[in-house]
């Protein structure tokens, strides 16, 4: 029989678990609410009993090389989840350790950005690529970097954290506890945020003053964009010049090839990727210039974190 | 007899070459101008008869195993000097094959600052590090990046380029042709500027006034500074500010064990590195603080870059 490995993508809301193949199939999934166990202990729990299930329901419980896990703030070195502020276990959780111990096998974790990265390099559209950053667009903003053909971890495992590079200084508040950071503007929250500074203004007409404050999302700006309304238009405008320039800025580090973009504003596509590309290429340094792609992930949504946290497994054991 | 290799530290105005060995010594050196050199083949030729004469000399000739090469705008994948602004020679300069057919032997070729954090990896303060920055500070300002004990090289041999970040919106015109650049602020010239900057404002009564403004140099702003003057000291902290903000922004991206500061301002010591933490600190993210190292290089002046570069020629040898 042909060998699996389990990917877990643990997210603030849900966690999914997926049996998958080398080739990239997944081969069966299922999945259980994160924030509804505020007991670390029994949410690894029911992972387990998931994970039993999965393989007797396939009939593969003689083929699981191993476990990959993406979580926020996940350390690659210890394996652990380490005082994420997305989720509601705090200290450091050796969540690994626990599932390496329960099968008897490998488990290999990281955070979700990196997965991420790692699914695009293996299965999606960095596979002839060594030098690229995965970027996720979302509640955050989350990045993995791979150079040389290897994914960065650095020197505590918390490499990549794109997102909380600060653009503004004294700028917008961000969860992290300082301010200015990518994330607060570039986030699905800061072109919401943006969207409500602009409707706001004496004299704006937009039409996203249709909705109530707290209903708008980044869906919502996508779609009265795509209808023309200017200061939907001018969201998509001021998110890209300012994640324009950082990625001007992160090319200074690693040279990219490419920059996947990935997430829920970039489903916009080119509303969103065509700003992005101009302003980058006014900021950038004229060494890169017209040199870096910028792509869309070609990962498919639910499945760019479990692939990418297997094919950690993959790669493991392949050294 | 011993191994050698030979290593080039190509500068804008003088270009040194030393003869070492495998254990990081110096065994001779010699140097001629580059800026005098208006024509690259004559350059080229009187470097090839200045390594000849530096082999018989010291009676080397059957030593050599190879020469490793540090210059502006200096790739490694394809060995050549790339337009580099502050050589007269343009275009892009095969340099490192020229050397490699004239000896015969393997000749590699990267910028300056990589070859400095080579030399820092393998005789310097690095040297149990697999993850770090090494930061020049001189008239431009230049970086090697180590990440998993790999020196990054990023797609196109040009990655590392920490002082092209825009750290300031139409900030200070750069000589890249951009405005804003961490080098305007941070380099020594940089550093004049602000000091000019300050004493030109209303009232200032600086003892950097008695100085001719052109002669004014980061070495008098460093002198004024340890007598005591507030405006030389004040330039001290706001080139700290800027540096420790951007090196706690380079830190989410491969979150490095270390630091390392090299070249003329750096030799200021306490005076520019205590600020530079502090500010650091206190604009780095949680996961990161006091976690990284900020240290002056272990090398010496004249010796880094020419260590770095014949170390390229120890390391590809081991592979």
């Amino acid at each position: 029989m042909e060998k699996t490995a389990i990917g877990i993508d643990i997210g603030g809301t849900n966690t999914v678990i997926g049996l998958t193949d080398e080739q990239g199939n997944i081969l069966a999934e299922t999945g259980l609410s994160t924030k509804k166990h505020e007991s670390i202990l029994y949410y690894t729990e029911d992972i387990i009993e998931a994970i039993r299930k999965l393989l007797e329901d396939t009939g593969n419980t003689k083929t699981l090389q191993g476990i990959g896990i993406g979580a926020p703030n996940g350390n690659y070195y210890t394996g652990s989840i380490e005082n994420a502020p997305n989720l509601l276990w705090k200290g450091s959780i050796p969540f690994a350790k626990w599932l390496s111990d329960e099968f008897y096998l490998p488990a290999v974790l990281t955070n979700d950005a990196n997965a991420g990265a790692m699914g695009e390099m293996i299965y999606g559209g960095a596979k002839q690529m060594k030098d690229f950053l995965f970027i996720t667009l979302g509640t955050g903003v989350g990045s993995g970097i791979v150079s040389g053909g290897q994914l960065l971890y650095g020197h505590d495992g918390f490499a990549g954290e794109i997102g909380h590079v600060i653009v503004k200084k004294n700028g917008r508040k961000c969860n992290c506890g300082r301010r200015g950071c990518l994330e607060t503007y570039a986030s699905a929250g800061g072109m919401v945020k943006t969207a409500k500074e602009l409707i706001n203004k004496k004299g704006n007409n937009s039409s996203l003053k249709k909705y109530k404050q707290e209903e708008l999302s980044s869906k919502i700006i996508y779609q009265e964009a795509k209808a023309g309304d200017k200061t939907a238009l001018k969201v998509f405008d001021k998110t890209a010049k300012t994640l324009g320039l950082a990625l001007a800025n992160s090319a200074a580090y690693t040279s990219p090839e490419a920059i996947f973009i990935f997430g829920g504003p970039a489903k916009a596509g080119d509303l969103l990727l065509k700003p992005i590309k101009k302003y980058m290429e006014r900021y950038i340094l004229d060494v890169y210039k017209d040199k870096i792609k910028l792509l869309p992930s070609q990962l498919e949504d639910g499945k760019a974190a479990i692939l990418g946290a297997a094919a950690m497994i993959w790669e493991k054991l392949k050294k």
